[in-house]
């Protein structure tokens, strides 16, 4: 018998692989139909001009899958084990009726949850792009960053290949705990630090401890997508609560068994205004009444551009009700994926079982360098410096609204990597600007599309624009707003105020937080 | 009014730090309220011995935050708008009153997943740890890695400040697709592949992509803890399959619409055994029969001693009914924290979904270093390198259980980094045997604290003990072995074979997988 089988010298893949997968197909398909009897490895070998060594070696390993087997002294055989059905060949249309029938059977996903969109669509693609929480390429510290790397990989010892505490590095939640009191007002031990992917995992994390189908979760409307999401995948019945400029309208809190409550205290997220002590306090005290717990995500609260950093609400809470998550994927760059939880010393025990159950932890040699390089206090330069360049954007990008656009009301202008800009009465709608604008090669971005989600009663989304100005030069900053204005200018229906306004003379109308 | 505040400068933090925090502290715990006016800058600088700037910027700080407002030409005071009832002092006892109270009120945690303990407990205790799964230390490609590792960074350009694809690093799904043709059998597009911090993280994308309360879900029995822990906090309701000498016993599968089956076909999990041809074909009937998917665990894959790497599940799947996982766990190191999932088509839009949801996908350096080492045939030749030595390491441990205790039965033999040790009658329980070799200060492992589940029905448990040898020397091994026997020796029951056989003789008894 001789098998159809083609071997090509030229082809990827040995000529031993390649027989191995012919006389494979050969059988699956069942050409080779079970009891059959194959050539002799001699005549094989003849009839495909190859050694007989490349036949013995497909053979075996034929026999080793079970699909060949030897009986001794008769030959080599089609294994008769195999289930005639998998075998039988089918054609292109029982296969569609095949996929249709298993569609029928299959039920449906149980999962409904949705993402959101985190990576710039219109990355490369702009001369200017104001995406919202990315930090300057060009300030990530390079040079600190590959000598500790270095550094650590050679000291790395069984911390590579082995698995180590699903919690993280007790140097970097150590270095983490350290930081805490002054930079944020918060007193904690090492083993409350959770070192995790980033505030998306923290969410995770408190979302499977807390988060039962249909459980209330308070948000702020509008609030952050992530967070909003990712409670709604896991049954939360959300319960947004209005946001003003002064942060969370706390006397709209609802007077009932809350399991958690999500907050952006420091810079709210993603209308900017920073939560007054009174309202603080007057959440913690609704916290405790309710038995809720408070997620305070701090996520970019190293930038604070008017008077000290903010005592976090973590501070204040002496009751155990506040957990605090933070990244440094804003101070230092998301391609790291770390940030931490901290959870009251309850929950300790149950948040790492939930990260062990998650994945087991993070990659120790990142967490390693970062440990160091807070510990060593790089980091608090570090983000002093990026600090005064992302005020000095921030100046710009105001400085250049009120050029083109007059006495132009902004917020979120204290701290952070964006502000908000209100569009006056007459401007096309938000979502409308934001497509204009990308046809006239500038990005910006109406809240949906910057990771803000609105609930009804909230009026922001129409007219708010999201401008992220950390990662974008000064120069492309005057670039790109010029171009809207030009853009709008062509559009007629808006009054422009070109009147050159002197940058030291930059006012904030409306609010101001 | 002199204000009972005391200043430090040996103490940690600035003067004008522990000034802020003192005044806030007072006010806090009422010793100040609401309405009350605080010295004039001047006179408490006098006061205290410091500069009136370091008063200044304290007040402005307390202001800022909320707790003083000034009133013009009068003076500094405590905010009259701070909730009365949070600043009433506390006594201890109180505390634990509310304390109790809030227990009370607050509802259960819903979390109700337990995680398997990943990391040794005996951790460089003993002198010799056959603690599973971990690869050797002293193999890591570490010249390579760092060498990668510079390269990448210089050129990373914006990858480590900027959110990239969560499904990972299109450098890597290609290399990890370009190779699995010819390792594996398997035929896939880079979309198809998604980057995961490890098997677990790839568990609970699946577990949550199908798994509903109540779903039912098949496991092995044994099974792998980590999968059946997962499954089980997402509300499965599981289905232990029988586990024999020839892998998941087929026949026992359940004709009920099951969502999802869990098999580690290539080295079963503990047991060690590998799923033959014929149980794969029917596995696959019968998941396309119940419109189940199979998840395919092929956690140590890349170690396969006799014969050549078999085709795996995956690649002999063409319905669309497996989803492949993977890890870098065990060929490279745990440290790493890198794995993949292989998904078929129609659902890579949803496990991205839930990959976002979850963190965001993963650091972006590791990535780029594996893709090349990956990519540059480095990898293959590295796992060739580590496949001789645990080679030899297996021989090692099996010879010298022979030595010492004659003709034992042992499985899981053929491939991975762990085989069991099937204890002859006579022998203490597993358990128990696993106390006496610890105190010993040999590390072995019964299958509960080897990472494994035993469900009703299966009898492994109580006479198995799990020794992993990938990361122990020939030396520990010798040693670790010679002490088992001194000390079962000394425990007087045990029949012990202590005829010196040589190594080449070793055969090997029961089965032999």
């Amino acid at each position: 018998m001789e098998i159809p089988v083609i071997l090509n010298p030229e082809a990827r893949g040995s000529l031993q692989s390649q027989l191995f997968e012919q006389l494979r197909s050969l059988i699956l398909k069942g050409k080779l139909s079970p009891g059959t009897m194959v050539p002799a490895t001699r005549s094989l070998s003849r009839q495909l001009g190859v050694s007989r060594n490349t036949v013995l070696l497909s053979y075996d390993r034929l026999i080793a899958e079970g699909y060949l087997e030897t009986r001794r002294a008769v030959g080599t055989f089609v294994s008769k084990s195999l289930p005639e059905e998998t075998l039988r060949i089918k054609s292109e249309a029982d296969h569609a009726i095949e996929v249709r029938r298993r569609q029928a059977l299959r039920q449906p996903l149980p999962f409904r949850g949705r993402a959101h969109r985190i990576v710039n669509p219109n990355r490369s693609k702009l001369s200017c792009d104001f995406w919202v929480g990315r930090p300057d390429p060009n300030s990530f510290p390079i040079k600190t960053w590959r000598r500790l790397m270095n550094k650590h990989l050679v000291q790395a010892g069984t911390n590579l290949t082995e698995y180590r505490d699903p919690a993280g590095n007790i140097s970097l939640r150590q270095a983490i705990a350290d930081r805490m009191g002054p930079a944020r007002g918060i007193s904690v031990t090492p083993e409350q630090v959770i070192i995790v992917t980033g505030c998306q995992e923290a969410l995770n994390i408190v979302a499977r401890l807390l988060i039962g189908t249909g459980a209330p979760a308070v948000v702020e409307n509008p609030s952050y997508q992530g967070a909003a999401n990712v409670f709604e995948s896991y049954g939360a019945d959300l319960r947004p609560i209005p946001v003003d400029e002064r942060g969370l309208d706390v006397s709209k809190l609802p007077e009932e068994q809350v399991r958690v409550a999500y907050v952006t205290p420091s810079h709210q997220y993603p209308v900017g205004s920073t939560l007054p002590l009174d309202r603080r306090l007057k959440l913690l005290e609704w916290a405790w009444r309710v038995g809720a717990y408070i997620i305070e995500d701090d996520y970019d609260s190293d930038f604070r551009y008017q008077g000290s950093p903010l005592t976090a609400l973590r501070g204040l809470d002496e009751r155990g009700c506040v957990i605090y998550s933070a990244t440094f994927s804003k101070a230092i760059g998301a391609g790291l994926r770390l940030g931490y939880l901290i959870v009251p010393k309850e929950l300790v025990r149950h948040a790492v079982t939930v990260k062990t159950l998650l994945n087991n932890g993070n990659a120790w040699l990142e967490q390693a360098v970062l440990a160091e390089f807070l510990a060593s206090g790089k980091f608090d330069t570090h983000v002093r410096r990026i600090r005064k360049l992302y005020l000095s954007r921030r100046d710009c990008l105001i400085g250049e609204l009120r050029r083109h656009f007059g006495n132009v009301k902004v917020s979120g202008v204290n701290g952070g990597m964006h502000i908000l800009w209100h569009l006056p009465p007459g401007f096309p709608p938000a979502c409308e600007l934001q497509q204009m604008a990308l046809e006239a090669g500038v990005g910006i971005y109406c809240m949906d599309d910057g990771g803000a989600r609105e609930f009804p009663g909230s009026d922001y989304g129409v007219s708010t624009i999201m401008l992220g100005y950390s990662s974008v030069t000064e120069e492309a900053i005057r670039l790109g707003i010029a171009r809207i204005a030009d853009m709008l200018g062509e559009w007629q229906e808006i009054p422009l105020h070109r009147t050159a306004i002197p940058e030291s003379t930059v006012s904030l109308a409306g609010f101001s937080n």
